[in-house]
């Protein structure tokens, strides 16, 4: 019998997940949703080699889980699931705020392995009509391994992140990673969606070039996941936020004094930033 | 002897003008700067027909000419240069304010035409050296027509888009040009930079995804062309600054309220509005 990975949940991020996956080493994938249409669209799709909504039973058997429900629906399998999993297996999930989830893995045995995973990827639609193997490509893989976590399972998630095509994997502590994704993810989606708050949006229309199309993307968001994301990373995020009311005051405040001197030697300190960063 | 263009100006934009020109029904493309490099590339790179660093000579004998300067280098070539125009021409601008370059246009004779314009692209790169052909492809082009102009101007215009790729041609007044530019573009520049102002900006290389590239991207910017843009728009550019800090500051507030419910709502509220403008 080949050994399995079971996807629990095949939203956007899991459907990807499993599409990505497909061929990886002597693994059978294994699909979990409990929702009909989902499990229709991934059977005609060839979303996974096998498909169930029986979570318990797909856990049993599974070498590795990934599981990609909403941060709460995580933190409630975990608690739900913890005696089902097959001991020796790593389970790992796929969420964006990683300190919540890492903590309600206490729960499981200690012959169970967790490691907290965050791929950097993701689109402003959501489920698993969406899904797209490609995904992952060229995305930073982050995990945040517990002190004590078996070798093997950290080697298992590199080979998987190098498979789905990501650029490179992070390691760091949950902590770290909720502070930093605070402002490089969830504050511009706040952005976004402060930006749409603006009583012109809709005179814009003939008006808007590629900056506002970029900044405005993931205005579209999936209301339920973003507002467990926000909420459960509410500290780092409010203060990621105060700090760029701050700049933008800043900024305001030279323009109405009028003092170009000043607004050029900001533009220059903030553009220069921005160059020696050097993103691709 | 053909009818002649004359592009004043070969930055990114005069630049990828001429280049776009090329094979514009039966004219010539005249190329002026006065830097010797920026003359250097575009004549080894065929950026025009004809290349100089004699404005007046090229305007003298120009039918459409294209003032591609900063904003306040177009004020000054235009009282500079205000009766060496051909009588009969057409004067333009592809400066992103249209009110102050507008209302410097109020100098030219009468029989000197001028409507102001503004094709919506753009690079975060500057000079001839980063010009493109294909840079205003898909692109708005927005004309802001004085009473009483020549509809053979506007006419013309209207070919020079459609020749240049652009997706439509957008008739508007200045004013109305630079309140709505102020929230769709130049704000989303203003928070590019703000956004590189946070002092863990460097700390963030590994965690950034899609979201963070997109609203940063702008903001390795032209110094001195943004600030007088900035400034030149400022009673307009202050009065977004200040809604979108407030439309933040409410964000803030419910996260730190722990208010889900509210979050919910005024997430799905502004999604919904960005879904609403269904911007391709």
């Amino acid at each position: 019998m080949p050994k399995q990975i079971a996807i629990i949940g095949l939203g956007l991020i899991g459907g990807s997940m499993a599409m990505a996956l497909k061929g990886f080493e002597e693994f059978e994938i294994v699909g979990v949703d409990t929702d009909p249409a989902t499990l229709d669209f991934a059977a005609g799709h060839g979303v996974a080699d096998r498909l169930t909504d029986d979570a318990g039973a797909a856990i049993a058997g599974a070498d590795l889980v990934f599981l990609c429900l909403r941060p709460k629906g995580i933190v409630d399998f975990l608690h739900a699931h913890r005696d089902d999993f097959k001991p020796g297996a790593l389970v790992t999930d796929v969420c964006g705020i990683k300190t919540a989830i890492v903590d309600a893995a206490a729960v499981l045995p200690p012959q169970v392995g967790f490691i907290g995973g965050h791929p950097m990827a993701g689109k402003e639609t959501s489920g698993v009509f969406h899904a797209d193997g490609k995904l992952f490509q060229g995305a930073h893989y982050i995990l945040t391994p517990r002190p004590g976590h078996r070798p093997e399972h950290l080697d298992l998630l590199r080979r998987v992140a190098a498979h789905i095509g990501c650029r490179d994997v992070v390691e760091t502590t949950t902590q770290k990673h909720d502070a930093i994704i605070a402002y490089t993810s969830q504050v511009m989606h706040i952005l976004a969606v402060a930006v749409c708050d603006d009583p012109d949006l809709f005179e814009c229309r003939g008006f808007e070039g590629g900056s506002f199309r970029d900044c405005t993307r993931v205005a579209a968001l999936d209301v339920p996941l973003w507002t467990q994301l926000f909420s459960m990373n509410a500290p780092a995020l409010t203060k990621v936020i105060r700090d760029l009311e701050d700049n933008l005051r800043a900024y305001r405040l030279v323009l109405e004094r009028g003092d170009t001197a000043a607004l050029t030697q900001k533009l220059a300190w903030s553009a220069d930033r921005k160059r020696r960063m050097n993103l691709e």
